[in-house]
């Protein structure tokens, strides 16, 4: 029963922010006069202590009998100061102090999430910046149904997922000032009869606000789902990143390959060099997800207030930060150290006909209603499909053949770049759009 | 085939907004010059006179033929002013349309679902303020672990959904910030050659801002999974309100009687009067929670841009709101005419030894360690079980044979409304915390 | 409220089921002296009336004020017949009512859905069947990582799909098992007074086994919760198919081309031919896992016995085998109809290098040791990237320059036939293990 | 990146199927003569060496630098015998040996586990047989709505668990027959060139059937799924059986109390004892359910065949058998060490008016029709409710003045325990079926 219900092996991991809360709570009791000066001395002396042992490694864990990491703390406490650690207590409950341990651990991952984030975006930008030189900008198929579609910059391509990402970034900003409420003072559930002043240890542990109402403080558990929530966006974000780059790794696409730190080879196989990193990256998407899941089922249909199955919540929580830290960072590591084959992306531009709507637009601008101009350029397609043509090979003589409308225009209308350079919509893939897409971003990066 | 892929069955219903776009879009398209005035005003003649029928009932989509929504208005546009119907395709593509759609539904849902939180929220002050009246404050038990903890003001348990009603309706608020951005023109997923004013648009339909990159804006959900993550969350929120009036409802407890308009009987058992209301409540979750990972699992390494699987986003979000509007609807119905039976909750409070911490805390006061007042009132604790008695039932006499530290004021310490009085910590329980709890929470929904 | 908890709108579906128990009751109630001879007969003949009127369209559901299936018919009786229909609920419950009205309709899906995975094994024998004739076998790259890893028949890969769904089918059939059930007896929870005989009821309605404890007749759901988790699995399977089949028509792959009833073109884009079937059995296997979630989150931590929560399975239950009865029915159409362009696939099999193990295992097997000669192979194929080459085109002379211990075997160690032929282990991919494969196959799907 | 991608740290766990998997390997190598018996006798040397120093902790995984146990284990036997050891891998991959390792595991905890569900079963036996002693049946009310609906015996709930049990056991047994498959000679993917006996090392290992299909062997994972979905499921009928036991724990309700060693006192209120160890196990019912949605996940949409995601089945899959082993065995602690109140039951079950379904049938016997039955039942109910009445506390008189028709075989109707005795019904409560489903049970569990 004691290996089942201790917490201590998963919960240590949070003793910085429980001696951190302890002297917060300790100072306050001595402001508000329940501890004397001696008291608070002694109290804080012995945290410093322990601190600094556990820093050492002369303190650790392993073996230890304790429940939970508070049990561990106040039991090396009391044993260097005796029992006027008993008195550090005072006023709390292990439910406020939990809720406290683990808002001063979400507060600080999330600020960490937040700067992986932007650290890839930058790296996004920096690669985005690479392929957009004026007269070389990096040109592959965009598809849709992965079929090719119409052709986009690279540097486009890049930029959307910047934009995801900042969504991600923007979520995970409401999370924190969410979790940036002092829980300390709800006690057990209702409060407490001591005179404590929660404003003030808010302020010493920097938390903007001070929680409404003990109850719900206690029992509520939305600030860690939510921030679970935004993690997993921000997972599938990089499964999607991850997909790509290990289509574009298949030597069918060779679109991509990745720097060998983020790739290995097969023990049996010489030839095989695999996009582990972005496999690992997808897989990994999955257990943030069953994290969320976890959280989500375990607190369905709970009444209030504090019930030991809450004490469940925080290995899922731990799993999805570390995991979505790291699935970042090797996200960016990928993408800052890959080599894009631009010249077989342009190549597969060119091909599966990507430039067909515009053929059929320029037919449009001739005046050709728009049904009739799809049906002719359809009509080219399928020839160019039986005699294994591209648009941008064709002839006028040949586009003439196949119908007399054509004229010389439509050599530029079916050219890969003039398509792209049309796209000059707010957020199209045009050259200059994309430059001013690229500048906007660096700016909202540097504010945020 | 055509009815595994077709979707107009579920997206008929964002037939105004598909209108709405439609008429904003060709209204950009004029006034860019790419239409001329006959030819707008002959397709807002025609969307207007779709919409009239479409209102009456004269136009319905039974048995319709056509694949979605899109094509339907389309169709019957094209009767009914023939070929230049297909001008209002200009400059678009089903892609960013359904993009559109989707998010001015989302829009209009989001705010729906902020005033059925408010007015849910609303009577949660209703009522904790009805429970308040100086000198009659109805008390309860507190309970953690199921267990009785504590006694607790009923306005302060009803507040404590207040509180997390107040950050679903924070997050929803965030969701609309995000849904609140233009998609059209993004056209297929690479932008458009015409001339078009995204800006204008926006204008039109009122978003606050124009989507920033074009792939990015056919390609992504996440503004669908935030959203159906915060009606989880909420949908969690209200199972537990659920679970505590089911179990309040249960002759055991008795604290509360629903009225007969959420309650029913059985058609064998004469004596049953079921809270079927929030059982369904708390079932209900499930089904929010089912919606959200249907549309995690859905984009989970999907490569860019759209792709045909992301047809299966509208079902999952619309029940998700469906369910969590009318859930949110009837719980508020069910607290607005919930009988509270306030002398059950007392005597409850009075029994389980609920103030036996506040006696601990007395002789604390008295200057004994809290070890040794702890081990004093377990003493008590224990006598009583076995001669099944109460802490409030206890003479002097009684006390101090148990234990002569004992003196008079314990026949206060033990009493059910001196515990709760002295909950003064800010958020506590205390009559006057609760008071200005409810004032401030006033205040916020003035606010929000 | 009514709308919030009525479940005539999705119950309906049960009408047969409720009809054929009612028949079933009525008939042991006659059996056992509850009912006389002309109660039983009046009782029939007005079922007998409804199910005709019901089936004609004379009756329907709509604007019906019932709460569920169960009052809908009862209420249709009373008016043919009169007081006695009143007779037909005598011995039971709605709680066990609808438990048998369920467990009828899942006993009548599994067995479609049993056929219908038999059906897509059935097509995926015939196209494995028509690309192994002998001297003509399809070869494609076998994938791991989505790199090139080794060749394998094309049979090979589609019998690969054939073993999953045989799980999937024996899965099935266990869930069947656990469903062949008779739960009619266990009336609201308790049993029942009145002296009934629930055999007589299981030999009616073609039940293998009765229930054996009334309470957890009427509270427990796992029969539906592992019928949907089947259906899960199998929507993963059809998830994988989906996504190489939408990979594989992708213009870089080019391995196959769908047939035009299972692809769209693009209202825009000329030169489109989406695989959107395929696109959408993947994306509706996210359904079939919410469906999954819903149900979960509904049981978890639900007290005995009926609640009403449990009115909320139906619709994930009915939805789940909806989707996965339509998505296999899909699939089938589009492996049935597919194009394989098996030159392609034979070029992209020789490419990548994908026979360099059998380059290894050749010089292994002229004794040098397997590191080594994984070195030495590895040099050859860096070589070639470098140059261009693939394995197949190498001169004996080339090769000896690269090493001088290769010999003119080696010419045939790299053919991607004989690297094919060469796996003759059990399961393997040669030829002869594929057929011997495909008759155990066929053996199997004509024994179950 | 090391940190990241490897998988020593979890996968360490498997060394001993490792082992034992590379000895029938290298068994059947020099069976078929691919080995010699020096170089085998080497091997299986080495290997014996390895499992004792790591039985005996000598050697251990701390700070390995391999990258999975597979790689640990052949750098320690390189170690100790030399390049021989590189000959163990022959006609092996990683792919296949750690699907090997995963199954031989996954039968091992699956017989586990199905050992502690039959613990539990029993422990369910022995105390249904103790509250059957014949007329001492103890009683306490059933639930439907959480309302008192009818009487029923606590053996009867308590052997309701049983047959919930009784299912889990049975998947869990199916889903050891589709594990007991051999996976290994698939290899890479493709099947190897030698002349390997698959069939030998299935005997050697204990496996009753060989894999058909190399692709599918290494590709797929539902024999992983559907263990984790009937581990959910299991998990999902402990949290009933866990709610049940925590409000039953609250003294509202006061049917139970947990002994000491499954139970926790509180630091601060001295009156608490809570049933910490059954909201763990609820609660923990709710990982269990994430790393279902974790697999899930994680294999939709993969393209076959193996792919480094799937390196992320590992960790979910412990976990879910670590915590529904640890779970089923803290239940049977509990269920076998619980106090029962019987007398609170008996008394609850008076309460509420749960006999009177009895009093209706009791009218309906006496020819008055259900439905005036059910109103006069209601009308005394209602009474009672007024004047705080019992059905089991009215005079004669009493019943006669609210409804002349009522004789005095009422007062025998309306008792307890002639309600539970009248529930004859196969399956029903009565006492002697009770008893017959008792005897049942002992021989389904003697059987199985």
């Amino acid at each position: 029963m004691m290996q089942f219900s201790t917490s201590l092996p998963f919960d240590a991991r949070l003793w910085r922010y429980d001696i951190a809360g302890s002297r917060a709570h300790v100072l306050m009791l001595a402001h508000v006069r329940v501890l004397d000066a001696p008291e608070r001395d002694a109290i804080l002396a012995g945290l410093v202590d322990i601190q600094r042992d556990l820093e050492r490694g002369t303190l650790t864990f392993a073996d230890a009998p304790d429940e939970d990491i508070h049990s561990f703390i106040e039991r090396h406490l009391t044993e260097r100061i005796g029992a006027v650690a008993g008195k550090m207590h005072t006023a709390r409950s292990r439910n406020d102090q939990i809720a406290l341990d683990v808002r001063l651990y979400l507060k600080d991952v999330l600020r960490q999430m937040q700067n992986e984030v932007q650290q890839l975006q930058n790296t996004l930008l920096e690669r985005a910046d690479e392929y957009l030189k004026p007269g070389e900008e990096a040109i592959l198929p965009g598809y849709t149904h992965l079929q090719r579609a119409q052709p986009v910059l690279l540097s486009h391509h890049l930029l959307s997922y910047f934009q995801m990402l900042q969504r991600d970034y923007e979520r995970l900003d409401e999370c924190f000032r969410r979790a940036d409420v002092l829980p300390l003072g709800a006690a057990a559930m209702a409060g407490t009869p001591f005179p404590i002043d929660r404003h003030f240890v808010a302020h010493q542990l920097g938390f903007a606000r001070v929680s409404e109402n003990s109850m719900d403080t206690v029992a509520s558990r939305d600030h860690l789902i939510e921030s679970v929530s935004a993690l997993s966006i921000l997972a599938l974000h990089l499964s999607r990143l991850a997909e790509e780059i290990v289509m574009w790794s298949a030597p069918e696409f060779g679109f991509v390959s990745l720097d060998d730190r983020f790739s290995t080879g097969s023990s049996i196989m010489p030839q095989k060099k695999n996009p582990d990193s972005m496999e690992l990256v997808r897989g990994k998407s999955a257990r943030v997800v069953g994290d969320l899941m976890t959280l989500i089922t375990l607190v369905k249909a709970l009444p209030l207030t504090y019930n030991r199955d809450l004490q469940e919540d925080k290995e899922p929580l731990f799993d999805a930060f570390d995991t979505a830290l790291s699935s970042t960072r090797i996200a960016r590591g990928v993408i800052k150290t890959a080599k894009f084959h631009t010249q077989k992306m342009r190549a597969a531009a060119g091909g599966g006909f990507s430039t067909a709507t515009d053929v059929a637009d320029y037919l449009v601008g001739k005046g050709i209603p728009f049904r009739g101009a799809h049906e002719i350029v359809g009509h080219v397609v399928r020839w160019c499909e039986t005699h294994n043509r591209e648009l941008e090979e064709l002839t006028l003589d040949e586009w003439r053949a196949l119908d007399e409308r054509f004229d010389n225009r439509v050599l530029e209308a079916c050219k890969v770049e003039n398509s792209v350079a049309a796209r000059q919509s707010y957020g199209g893939t045009a050259p200059q759009q994309v430059r001013e897409q690229l500048a906007r971003a660096r700016e909202v990066l540097g504010e945020s």
